[in-house]
């Protein structure tokens, strides 16, 4: 294979040599070799590459860390790479304005420990801080457990630098928390994947530093009872509510078993893991206690442990990492990352148990994940099929979910878009797709096919 | 004029007569007579209605409550109004999920009230609550004071009910907080002040209802010293920090002057009204004394006013809203709706003052605003003619930034868009404009001339 762009002389400059790691993500279905792989360091190379490509009529795929599980950033047959890596801007904050202007390629590890020199807080965590970039948790809308309290990526973002298809630069960088003149190109760039455009940089929002957190973890005797404590803890707690998280049983009883540690709250139907973090450590604390005992006194939940130490809130948030970490280790396993509106999760489980009861009666289910979000973790043991999937993802769209909360489509979803999408909505997008990259150049096949 | 669609029969069941208030918005600049009015119930006549127009090349304007301020709802000659007055879907509230499902016509107000009916929290507000309606609000992105702790209409919203200027529907209903699955049409939408698509119905976040609130008012010295205030602010309060509000003198004291009222704090540079909320009035309340403390110690303020009751609290806010009022009893006068880094904020204010005196000295510019967004109210005295007005728009762009904060282009600010926004930019706004509206049926010349 040849690079179609080696002549330009750009090519010699940017080009890195093509190592296995480039060529898929963490979905890991293994991709193929690239033509040529591209570092720009900047938004005036990226277009020099883009423009470059199309004049070539060669594809592209954008990758940032390639932690993605959708296989959005893996390599199809035929396509250059375009990596963000050197694209690594030094974190600016600006401490007045609470923001954080970065190059796309840091990782997020390497924004947090910006944000926290400067005694700001990025609000923003995930299991692959070390290698995912900025770039790549824009284009993935990425969430993680603190979005119950700050929003995904989403709303992280105050404005991007990215590059379009032709080589047209965008540019919304100085930190403005409203502009209401025109569209608002980067809303739109946010979980596009790569596929209408090359994020270079972003300005984010950043938050006080929170302090002190405390953890409880509750036990529900029926998992219907999941939906008024939840309302409960809103009601009760609003911005001090940091987490809520959702273990349905018995998965924490088989995670706790398999690792030989006590389960602090056994025989129940259902955890929900608290986590609380404000600005008056006391008064907080307060306000998580008297809350515990009201939802105790009500019987919303049977029985409830409070951390008193750093340590112990730790060891509490170990038990639902546990759980995830457990599921990887029985063997193979498909894990879906569902979204629900929050009232039919518990209808959810009981209806997948029945559904796959009779479709894949040697298939186990297991479901946690952000309450508060309604988004659930739900993992089935074994390498499922695709009428499997389908099904599950049927039974999520019929009730109002959609088939990816956080991870997105890439190249892994794309046949089961439309069951919770309309033809006319994936039109608009087929649309859009069509007028900012009418040659399809970047990311071909991701989230559209 | 006749009505180009009045043999289809729709145009017939959903006609209203033309009468004068539907010429134009607040920005009061006087539009013409509409071809014919049209107020759809629901999506599916709203998507009638474009398909005739369509058909028929009638081009339409949308109308919410015309309270905007920028002009995009003004008929121009030959348009169409496509009014939302009778899409008033009843606000459908989920306590469970904290979410509200209402029609767009639904006035701001009966939306806050159904959510407070429910326990719950709408947290949008503005002076035009009464007859501003959901999707106005939406389609313009609108903010107002509780933007700063709660963000924008952006932020309030969970999905869409739209119908595109070909008749398609696009739905997102079920008030999921996460969701990755394909462009975000919604947020496209989202400020588009009715370019791309008509809205008929929203899903929004509700919020818990804070328990109290507590009001101060700091002098400061220098208007420099704002910018270690808010930072101070941010820092302790946290999310207790609600508002944040910024006055210039010698406003505050000429509106005092011209009410009768004493000033509480004469003799400063600039004022910053602080509020906070939270969910432990107690702790809440010490947590601002011993910031007000601590910024008197440091002379960041000079002298500050802490309310003892919410009436003393509604008086503080009083004096603020007492400016607005006190502005538009002067005489004519020319508002602007800037965003500006906050760190440029003292310098814009200095750098303006010195622009005008060159280029209209006969012009007083009077500044308050929402500090904490960046959000200043720039107010000159007397009807400013377009150069004076690119003049400030220039200054403001070349400070990063935007010539609108909340209310939108319009087609009043459409000269100026250039001004903030690159060619490239612009370009690639009007291929999405192109994409989704290929005949420009709706709004046309608003927001891209
Ligand atoms: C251990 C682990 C834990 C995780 N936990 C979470 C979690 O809690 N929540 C969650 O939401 N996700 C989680 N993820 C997945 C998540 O999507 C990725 O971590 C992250 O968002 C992707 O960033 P990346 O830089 O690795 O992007 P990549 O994997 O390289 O790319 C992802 C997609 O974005 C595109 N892209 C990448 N960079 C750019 C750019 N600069 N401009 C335009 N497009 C670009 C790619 O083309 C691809 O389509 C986890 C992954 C792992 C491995
Ligand atoms: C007293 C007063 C105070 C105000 N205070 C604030 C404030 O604090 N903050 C702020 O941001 N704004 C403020 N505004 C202006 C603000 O833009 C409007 O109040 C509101 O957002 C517009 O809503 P509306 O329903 O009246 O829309 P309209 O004025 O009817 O329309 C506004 C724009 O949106 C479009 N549009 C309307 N409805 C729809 C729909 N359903 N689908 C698609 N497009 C639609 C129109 O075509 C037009 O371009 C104020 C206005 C007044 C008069």
């Amino acid at each position: 294979m040849t690079d179609p762009i080696s002549d330009t002389g750009l090519a010699a400059r940017l080009r890195r040599p093509a190592t296995p790691q480039y060529r898929d993500d963490q979905a890991g279905l293994g991709g193929a070799e690239p033509i040529a792989v591209y570092a720009p360091r900047d938004a005036a190379e990226t277009a020099a590459v883009l423009r470059a490509c199309r004049a070539e009529g060669q594809k592209l795929v954008v990758q940032g860390g390639r932690t993605g599980l959708a296989g959005g950033a893996r390599v199809l047959p035929g396509e250059a790479v375009l990596s963000l890596e050197r694209c690594t801007f030094a974190p600016e904050i600006d401490p007045v304005a609470a923001t954080l202007l970065v190059g796309a390629g840091v990782t997020l590890e390497a924004a947090q420990a910006a944000a926290r020199d400067a005694g700001l807080f990025l609000a923003a965590d995930l299991g692959a801080r070390g290698s995912a970039q900025i770039g790549g948790l824009i284009a993935t809308n990425a969430g993680g457990p603190l979005a119950l309290r700050y929003g995904t990526f989403r709303q992280q973002v105050l404005g991007l630098e990215a590059v379009l298809p032709d080589g047209r630069v965008i540019r919304r960088l100085s930190g403005l928390s409203k502009d209401n003149s025109g569209y608002d190109l980067s809303q739109l760039l946010i979980g596009s994947e790569g596929t209408l455009g090359v994020i270079t940089r972003a300005c984010l929002r950043l938050h006080p530093q929170p302090r002190g957190r405390r953890v409880a973890l509750c036990a529900l005797a029926r998992l219907d009872d999941a939906l008024p404590l939840l309302q409960r803890l809103r009601r009760e707690l609003g911005p001090l509510l940091a987490a809520c998280e959702l273990i349905v049983e018995p998965l924490l009883s088989a995670a706790c078993a398999a690792r030989g540690l006590r389960h602090p709250l056994p025989g129940s139907a259902a955890l929900v893991l608290i986590e609380t973090a404000g600005m008056s450590p006391e008064a907080d604390d307060a306000q998580l206690e008297d809350t515990l005992g009201a939802l105790l006194a009500e019987a919303i939940a049977t029985d409830a442990v409070l951390s008193q130490s750093e340590r112990e809130s730790a060891t509490l948030w170990g038990l639902r990492e546990g759980c995830s970490h457990y599921l990887f280790e029985i063997g193979p396993i498909t894990s879906l990352d569902l979204s629900l509106p929050i009232p039919a999760i518990p209808r959810f489980v009981a209806e997948g148990a029945a559904l796959l009861a009779q479709i894949a009666p040697d298939t186990r289910a297991h479901a946690f994940g952000h309450l508060g979000d309604g988004n659930l973790h739900y993992v089935l043991t074994g390498h499922q099929p695709e009428p499997v999937l389908r099904a599950v993802f049927a039974l999520t769209a019929g009730m109002g979910g959609a088939i990816t909360a956080e991870h997105g489509i890439g190249l892994d979803k794309v046949a089961f878009l439309p069951l919770c999408r309309p033809p006319d909505e994936i039109a608009a997008m087929r649309a859009i797709k069509a007028a900012l990259d009418p040659d399809t150049l970047l990311n071909p096949g991701r989230i559209l096919g």
